[in-house]
């Protein structure tokens, strides 16, 4: 069974909204065995909405369209639905009464324009939107599904999980996805390591490079005739032949793979952050279960914040500079013992656009690594633009962590 | 001039990887007055992108292909492009220099895998991708362009300023978006009281809600006959009748807003987070120049932090509870003193999914602002979702923060 996901919302076009919701259906239909065929982005145009639709039935059998069913004049979803299955809104007493119960507290949204949500259209099936007012409507045509749900992203997640996947049903078509995550090997160095592997798998199989930061993911893809059992022999095959480079088994991000491996030894971190400035503390927070093994940080932006809450000597700042091995060494081993954690990380880099030196350019960042017996520390050069080098000093900063916890006692 | 974003690759098909470059060069096309008509996204499979290709030129005069240009097997692209275009790859001298020079360090690099680079297809035009192997590469077809770039989002993005963009050309025809934010009002009221405003706009404006996390983003949208000064005039009318709920009089990040404010004011502001677990501080530092205004923060996810660092008493914790207005005002308080900060922020709160109880179910948060002269605390009920629990948190922390700073001396 293949899907189209039609993402409706002049937003998207212009780029005032990054489509997330996309993704996230992708995975959950790739779980379910559907492959998701194409993603279309398409205005809030009737015009544009009836092609996006006409050529998409050609294409797959279920198509599932997210956004433009709000009560303002800009949404008109619901009524370019109306028009190209031939059918018109009637009052829906279901859904009223749900949108009244739903904004019983809050009058001043039970207007005559949060009416117009419990209008549908008569020829659609109807499932209930339970956080939201906007009715999440199926329609058929000759066999193939049509499914509307609301573009806000936590409302389409709902409607997905609860009403939208157990309609389509679990179909036999199976699409396994395993991959794993490799660190300090080019790609192309990599494919040449995997030539004789890649040559001799099954046409069933299928294996894609996806390089991001520094960390590569090799993702291998078995479609139909491959069986799980099989499946699993090629990809321990593929672990063996990566084990010198081998950061993570799973496709899980970085912070959760350590997470679960100090989860499971009973051990803690903390973190002092200059120039990530707190998004090392929010990836570690960031999944379930987190407070089982993070502590905290001190993110000290500010070199005052360093001297007063790090125990970075004012001296060392003025003879080393604040991005030195010297300054990230103390941020990591004060932080460890301050917050009273097992392990403990430290950034302190340019992350520019301005504040780069000859000496030390744009891009520059010292990490320090502190366990209870020593404290390391490296320099990176992490590039030129400001986002990218956060994240990336995020993911040395993750790497070596895991390595070192995992060499550790 | 329309344009056709087309990104290829599997892993956006799978849910793998979030579409970012598709807003991203949405915007920079709007800003150069090109509208962007459509974005497709589609499988490495030469059958669907040859198929893609042909649709987008039935729409569009220019066609933006982004990704499938490794060196690996699982990349597509070229190859596709010069079927597509009836053309043949050979050798190009100065992308062999450029690749040869890029990689001149790393012999590991320069194999025959990163040798494939510097083929190219025969009819195709070859700007410089001064940052990576892929040469980028435009085509001509009954007088529309195609320009392909890698999918890496810092590459692509190198690519579309330096080259791609000033090869399409700056254009005529113009639009131009103007958005303001608002809170404090749901959609269909806003939309009531903006109701004679809309029925009298000309035909060459359009307004668009975008709710999202008790935020409303209004877009007013020019496009062709209204003029620069019209437009204005329209924006202002629409400040005017929105005047109590507005947020802010742009669509920057509310953290870039409060930056802003901040910085005018040679004020600064520290955080102490547990719920949100270094979100705020990331946001507060994301954006160039925020270190004129961030001083940093005390991540306390364990409560031994907030006891240790942020001077809660332990007896308050337990009487109150560790979701309390108390420890909040405690935490914002002592963080503003500790860190030397004019205001601060402090969250504490259930993120789930575990946690909850009926008197605090998963989703309540307590958040404190601090001021030189006054300590405040809120309590929110912000959902079920963990990541929208804390990114909703963030909202309401930054929004009341910029209201305090903007009526404080």
């Amino acid at each position: 069974m293949r899907a189209e996901v039609i993402t409706i919302g002049d937003e998207l076009l212009i780029g005032q909204v990054v489509d997330t919701n996309s993704a996230w259906i992708a995975q959950k239909l790739n779980e379910q065995g559907i492959e998701l065929y194409q993603i279309t982005s398409v205005h809030d145009s009737r015009e544009h909405i009836i092609a996006a639709l006409d050529e998409a039935f050609g294409r797959v059998d279920v198509v599932l369209t997210t956004g433009g069913l709000g009560p303002t004049k800009d949404d008109i979803t619901k009524h370019v639905l109306c028009e190209y299955f031939g059918t018109h809104l009637i009052e829906d007493a279901r859904v009223r009464a749900h949108v009244e119960r739903l904004y019983a507290d809050r009058p001043d949204v039970l207007n005559r324009l949060t009416a117009t949500q419990w209008m549908v259209p008569e020829r659609a099936e109807i499932l209930e939107n339970r956080v939201g007012s906007a009715p999440l409507m199926v329609f058929h045509k000759d066999g193939k599904i049509l499914a509307s749900m609301p573009g806000v992203p936590y409302e389409m997640k709902i409607a997905m999980e609860e009403q939208i996947l157990p309609y389509i049903g679990r179909t036999t078509a199976s699409i396994i996805h395993k991959t794993l995550q490799v660190n300090g090997i080019s790609e192309s160095a990599l494919a040449i390591l995997l030539e004789e592997y890649e040559n001799s798998m099954p046409s069933s199989l299928h294996l894609a490079y996806l390089p991001k930061d520094g960390i590569i993911r090799l993702r291998l893809s078995a479609y139909g005739d491959c069986s799980e059992a099989e499946m699993a022999q090629w990809f321990e095959r593929l672990k063996e032949l990566t084990a010198d480079y081998l950061v993570a088994e799973t496709d899980e991000p970085l912070e959760m793979v350590l997470g679960r491996l100090l989860t499971a030894r009973h051990q803690t971190i903390a973190t002092a952050e200059s120039c990530t400035g707190g998004k090392l503390a929010s990836l570690l927070s960031k999944h379930p279960g987190s407070s089982a093994f993070y502590f905290g940080s001190i993110v000290s932006y500010d070199n005052s914040v360093k001297e007063q809450l790090l125990s970075v000597p004012q001296e060392m700042i003025q003879t080393h500079g604040v991005v030195s091995e010297e300054v990230v060494k103390v941020m990591a081993s004060t932080v460890r013992k301050q917050i009273g954690a097992d392990f403990a990380i430290a950034t302190s880099g340019i992350a520019g656009p301005t504040g780069g030196s000859e000496a030390k350019p744009v891009g520059t960042v010292w990490i320090g690594w502190s366990t209870p017996t020593e404290t390391y520390a490296e320099c990176f050069h992490l590039g030129k633009l400001r986002e990218q080098i956060t994240d990336r000093a995020c993911i040395k900063a993750l790497v070596k962590m895991i390595k070192i916890v995992r060499e550790s006692k």
